[in-house]
């Protein structure tokens, strides 16, 4: 039997993790995947009493088969040091870094844009590379706090990293409608360009039958909303990522539709962490508005990643059963409550 | 008598910047601008030619009251270096350290946003820092080519920038709708993210009639689809103001109604660089499709910081006629060729 860390978090991150248990439940009833649950209570309450995020992150990997997170963020912790150091902590010493943030539009009513008038023209994948660029913290400054301060961020891009991901990218294309477009901003950065567009081309030579496109970022952030049909998979730097999967969301529904996964591929015993784009949404606490579905769909990739096949399969139908259907929360139109959302899945699982 | 040094450049550029040449003859008829224009020839086929830009960029301030450039890029050179030296060396040896780009939506069918209803609702500017950040070129890489290779691209932040762009920005807002948001990255940048927070909030004590917000660049990507109307003026670093300003131009027409000014607020004589935020869009070249009106644009912004207001005034309103009609070139959904819309401008004026 193995075990699933779940770390609610802060914020709505417990409202909506409450709905993937019950899910799990059903799931656990009808597919007997043998997966039990731990909590875990890092949090920014944690960090506020304890001083630290208290995240062991090697023996997480040890003792469990994946991790479930809720949200984190808190106003009282300044740029939310704590999500950063629990979050970065997986990814990086836990080498995540394949983070896929896939982009699908069920209903033509969830898509902002006039032009998109076919659900299938929603249908992208955001490969986002997890663990370097200026996520490493590295950095400084000189004559901080005098006139002359002058602060420096490094992104850092090694090879190997690059490697993993555009592989791991390449991959998913090939699985799906065979293109993928490297998104980079190589003609304002001479270092990290040529080593993303050297490796991308490298390893498209062994990919023959996937068609290979390329972007700068700010002609990115633009035809995500101009021609989003153009997308199959994208792959580009942490930074990148992390701008464009964020934007991207906003076309099948938001951030409350928004589903991710982060793993390293070459590990075969810990899945990787699965969690919602969205933040901890102080605003949203309490108030039974949260959409709990990107942690349900969080969740099925998890179980997707695990080889439970039967049971991915009967959460995304659920899920897009629901997502065609009227009982939605107040971000996609609707006038239901998180808890209604989580029982109309656990019915339809 | 005054002197405009004109760039056509590469692509398009020489056709849109014919039809702001028109648009300049009749402003100089109707207004007596006093301003002759020189046709400078930096472009791809130069760089190709001379192997080298040909840029003498302190001359170009000495000679010229403001430069109007068309558009650089030419698939025949490697991530456009040529076009990144002419502007790039015009931004920063020039200390160029403003670049405003509005996005103001004339009319409704041009934004592709279904919840937005007003044109109101899409009136923002960007006004994006120009000289420093990953700009500065600064980086480098270990074991390049190797399997060990890594690369780092350093972002460069001075505090001397980071005012004048913030100051800049903070005058802007108070003479719109009173709003600034600061867009960074602070939650994963420690060295950029604390100076650009803590001079923010020193210059905003100057300014408090000015209701200050803060996003972080992935949920700052987000809002601009899913509440466009929260932002009046956004200030934001070099890379992330790239990204957004792209990104904000899909709202109100695309990069075919983008103009952009880029200007040392310091500097009383010479009037900064004008440009589209569009490329050189080779695919458009000789159809006759492309739109001269962000180029048209970005040279009423220039008629505006020289001071010419009455001709400012006459050019702006003359756009937003145009924009309302429906003579319009293909990427705003007409039939009009890029002459057409040139003329049209002119007997507006
Ligand atoms: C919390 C923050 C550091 C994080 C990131 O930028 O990676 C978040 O935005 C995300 O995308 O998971
Ligand atoms: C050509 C390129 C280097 C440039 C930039 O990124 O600044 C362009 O995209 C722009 O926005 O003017």
């Amino acid at each position: 039997m193995s075990s699933l860390a779940v770390i609610p978090g802060d914020g709505i991150g417990p409202e909506v993790m409450a709905e993937v248990l019950k899910v799990h439940a059903v799931v656990e009833d009808v597919f007997g995947t043998g997966l039990k649950t731990e909590v875990l209570p890092w949090s920014a309450d944690w960090f506020l009493e304890h001083g630290d995020v208290g995240i062991d992150v090697l023996a997480v990997r040890r003792d469990h088969a994946a991790v479930l997170l809720g949200a984190l963020g808190d106003a009282r912790i300044p740029d939310n040091r704590h999500a950063i150091r629990i979050i970065g902590g997986l990814r990086q010493q836990l080498e995540l870094g394949v983070n896929l943030r896939p982009v699908r539009l069920r209903a033509l009513a969830h898509c902002p844009l006039k032009h998109v008038t076919a659900v299938e023209d929603v249908d992208l994948v955001v490969v986002r590379e997890n663990t370097e660029d200026v996520y490493v913290g590295v950095g400084g400054a000189v004559r901080a706090g005098s006139p002359a301060h002058v602060a420096m961020e490094v992104g850092v891009h090694s090879r190997w990293a690059v490697d993993r991901v555009v592989t791991a990218a390449f991959e998913l294309a090939r699985s799906r409608r065979r293109r993928l477009t490297l998104v980079d901003k190589s003609n304002a950065m001479p270092s990290a360009g040529p080593l993303w567009q050297g490796r991308f081309r490298a390893i498209a030579a062994s990919y023959p039958e996937v068609e290979c496109d390329h972007l700068y970022v700010d002609a990115a952030a633009m035809e995500l909303i101009r021609n989003p049909a153009r997308f199959d998979v994208i792959v580009a730097g942490n930074l990148f990522g992390d701008i464009l999967s964020d934007e991207a969301s906003m076309l099948a529904g938001g951030l409350g539709v928004a589903p991710s996964a982060s793993y390293d591929p070459e590990d075969g015993s810990f899945a990787g962490v699965f969690e919602a784009v969205h933040g901890s949404a102080p605003d949203l606490v309490g108030t039974g508005r949260a959409n709990p579905l990107a942690s349900v769909m969080s969740y099925s990739m998890m179980l997707g990643r695990l080889g439970l096949r039967e049971a991915h399969a009967a959460v995304e139908r659920a899920v897009d059963e629901v997502l065609c259907g009227d009982l939605l929360t107040p971000d996609l139109g609707g006038t239901a409550r998180t808890g209604d959302v989580g029982d109309l899945i656990c019915r339809a699982v």
